[in-house]
């Protein structure tokens, strides 16, 4: 089986990418839609694809996705614990849709059987598109349309620490991978995913190297 | 009800348009897919919205599609009538999913409730994306992933002569609008597409003001 792989830089694509190149021939797909934090996360992905060891492909998707959302818009960045109203800011509409679909068309192109990303057990209910249901009906519509290409979400049902956990099973670069909603020079600390990415490696019990604000 | 229409300023999407705009607004959507023939699609679609009175936005998605088919690759485009072997080299994969998914992302955006495009029950077997079981494949997708917006594709059951006498009776100025897969000054008259228009209007009995070379 050889896999396209979403590589957003982030903890949990650059250990999918790690744990899926145990398994046959990997390539790293960063796609950059327009992101508030596109430039952090696109040097964390190319260095993390040089980490690995993957061939990767940079691409540009501009202007699709609005203005109403603190990651591509002007909403500002939710900061502290998780909570539902401020992480519907952070929902992107149809976005991971996009990005997989584009991915397959990628995957389809070179002749690669599956396409994955990094939907976790975490992700928490405002993500319904990161749900095994939603993964059964992507699929069910590349069926549809006579592709060969599949897509597959192996940690859909991992916490984010188990991530952490396999990482260091792994021998990834954890502190390499970038989390931050902010995208300021360190990692900020402070901000919902940085509270999540401290949380993970704490449960997980590894220790964590990455640098922090605060 | 408002619509978001994937315009392409061929036959079928620009009737398309001018239905909808009976039951309500309108938007058109043109995008550039780095197609062999995006300069002269654009520019249809620009003078069909304009003429059709529609607002219209333009996104540009390059490199996403590979080199291995005739529309945006360097394989020949295919002359003469439709031939399944020939066709099968205009098939971009998944092209239709991520257009589709990116006029929902951009529909869902601007609180519109449904993406429309021009499928067309003429659409050969080749094109599985153009069947309503994919529609509804698609629609399921939108669901799982607790979007409001959905797809239609009125024109699913229409032979083109069936659109061609649509359009002619919502006096939609069909000379303007373009089909030919080479993207010359005018529309070739040879290659697959320009006979599959030629004989629509004929079928349809409605005089083609179209200007073929040949």
């Amino acid at each position: 089986m050889n896999t396209v792989v979403l590589l957003s830089g982030g903890l949990d694509s650059s250990v999918l990418a790690a744990y899926l190149k145990k398994k046959g021939p990997v390539q790293a797909l960063f796609i950059n839609y327009g992101q508030r934090h596109s430039v952090k996360e696109g040097q964390a992905a190319y260095r993390m694809a040089n980490l690995l060891g993957l061939q990767s492909r940079f691409l540009q998707l501009r202007g699709i996705f609005g203005d109403n959302n603190a990651l591509t818009g002007s909403l500002s960045v939710p900061l502290g614990e998780y909570a539902k109203e401020t992480m519907a800011t952070t929902v992107v509409p149809n976005r991971n849709s996009v990005l997989l679909n584009v991915a397959a068309a990628y995957a389809e192109g070179i002749g690669y059987d599956q396409v994955a990303y990094a939907a976790h057990g975490g992700d928490h209910e405002l993500y319904p598109d990161c749900t095994p249901r939603w993964v059964e009906a992507f699929n069910n519509l590349l069926k549809a349309g006579d592709l060969r290409v599949r897509l597959i979400a192996p940690f859909v049902k991992l916490t984010k620490a188990e991530i952490v956990d396999l990482g260091y099973i792994l021998e990834v670069p954890l502190q390499h991978t970038w989390s931050c909603y902010q995208g300021g020079e360190k990692h900020c600390g402070v901000c919902s995913t940085c509270l999540e990415r401290k949380w993970a490696f704490v449960t997980a019990g590894v220790k964590d190297h990455t640098e922090y604000g605060r």
